[in-house]
């Protein structure tokens, strides 16, 4: 039987570490690190740094598999999900073949935008013997709203949690005041009407990198393009999420 | 000068807590624990437990003034707020009248459906000189998915965060697979066409008596309802929160 934890790291600050992620961290037998071809040393840095303290478990890194960028958007999901969770049955068999307790550390939190819950299942649906928990940690999005020191919504009324693709293509969800963008390749905030839309803005948020823009969307949406293109030559990557929020329609 | 530090607690197991929640409560001159007409020796309890361990801050317990609930709804919020923002000052006078560094713990993330920003930014505006930092912390609904082990997005799918009033008053917002209920005074998934929709509900989340349940909304949303009104009878109080998903529209 695998005890199989998914923590939540936060995004980068150790001090986002919660007690739970801690414990959760040094009862584990084996922490599994992907080395992913598109992280930077720096990302995978501050993993190995999380765990370096520790002197319980072992520490096994491994290669992600890379997604094919040629087959159609969810196909490509679907093919990848199924290379990673193949990837994650060869390590478990290679660190844990008696079984034990396994860790996986999660950007922010493992229920957003996180696909490691849906590669666990896949293993438990092929046969593996496997139980999951899952450890919450503090999302990009909460360090955005306290990099800001603002409130994810207005009084009363709804946010919507939605992606870059899903606001260019699909335009300003009705009836939100409020809505926060992740997974956005680049400034997909060009694709709606900019008048009376406030925006707050970060990058590499919780990293000493991070970065912090506010203001009417109208001025405030060229800086970010600016800075936003500026900040990726310079480091070579980048990950932003934002908040927008309009009168209510 | 004032430096408010609104510190997210997590949802009443001491282990959600940050080690940046940790550090902020002992760097605080003052922590003020309101004491509210409503909330149950439970709720105190547990902050005062946090507490409990800490030897560099004074705490200062008040009461936090009552909401009228005879005004109309908004009318009534920003009395209470204008009350709340009062009796702060008072504590402020009284505890740090040379100025220095204060502390709220705040339930879950002081982002999400929380006055308290907005409370000393009540208080800046009347000119008092501050200034506010926030502590990201988990959320409720954190603690929902995690205990349920679930994702909160379906794959590149956009999420509403609503609140019970709303659902009743606008049904299923448009456009969306999943929404997650918050501040819910009974069952407002009672107002919505079951059919296709499956549910995850938590109550109590990260405390002793946590309660869960989940499964499709046309039989769970009975039990729920049922197991809601016996804790509630039991406890004296019920905070509760739940995810609703569907096919998408
Ligand atoms: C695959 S999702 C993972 C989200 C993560 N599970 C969380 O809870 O924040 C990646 C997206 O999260 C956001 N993100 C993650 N880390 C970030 C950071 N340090 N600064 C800014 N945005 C970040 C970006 O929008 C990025 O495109
Ligand atoms: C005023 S809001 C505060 C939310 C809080 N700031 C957070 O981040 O979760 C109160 C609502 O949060 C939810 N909630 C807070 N604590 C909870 C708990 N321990 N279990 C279930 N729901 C909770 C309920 O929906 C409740 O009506």
């Amino acid at each position: 039987m695998i005890d199989l934890r998914l923590i939540g790291i936060g995004t980068g600050n150790p001090d986002h570490l919660t007690r739970e992620a801690d414990k959760a961290m040094r009862a584990a037998d084996v922490i599994l690190l992907p080395r992913k071809r598109s992280d930077t040393a720096d990302l995978i840095d501050l993993r190995r740094m999380l765990c370096a303290g520790l002197d319980g478990p072992r520490i096994a890194e491994f290669d992600l598999p890379v997604r094919a960028t040629d087959a159609p958007y969810p196909d490509a999901v679907e093919g990848w999900h199924d290379a990673i969770a193949g990837a994650w049955r060869t390590e478990i068999i290679r660190h844990l073949p008696a079984g034990g307790t396994l860790a996986l550390l999660i950007w922010g939190d493992p229920s957003l935008y996180d696909s490691s819950l849906r590669i666990a299942a896949r293993l438990k649906r092929d046969g593996m013997a496997m139980r999951v928990g899952v450890v919450p940690g503090i999302t990009s999005l909460q360090a955005l709203t306290a990099a800001h020191a603002i409130p994810l919504n207005r009084i009363a009324s709804p946010v919507a949690i939605t992606t870059g693709r899903r606001l260019r293509d699909h335009g300003w969800p009705s009836g939100f005041d409020t809505i926060a963008v992740m997974l956005d390749k680049g400034c997909a905030f060009d694709a709606i009407d900019p008048a009376g839309v406030e925006i707050w803005w970060g990058a590499y948020l919780g990293m000493a990198q991070q970065a912090l823009a506010a203001g009417p969307l109208q001025e405030t949406g060229e800086e970010i393009r600016d800075r936003r293109a500026a900040l990726r030559a310079e480091h070579g990557w980048i990950m932003d999420v934002y908040l927008l929020r309009r009168a209510m329609a």
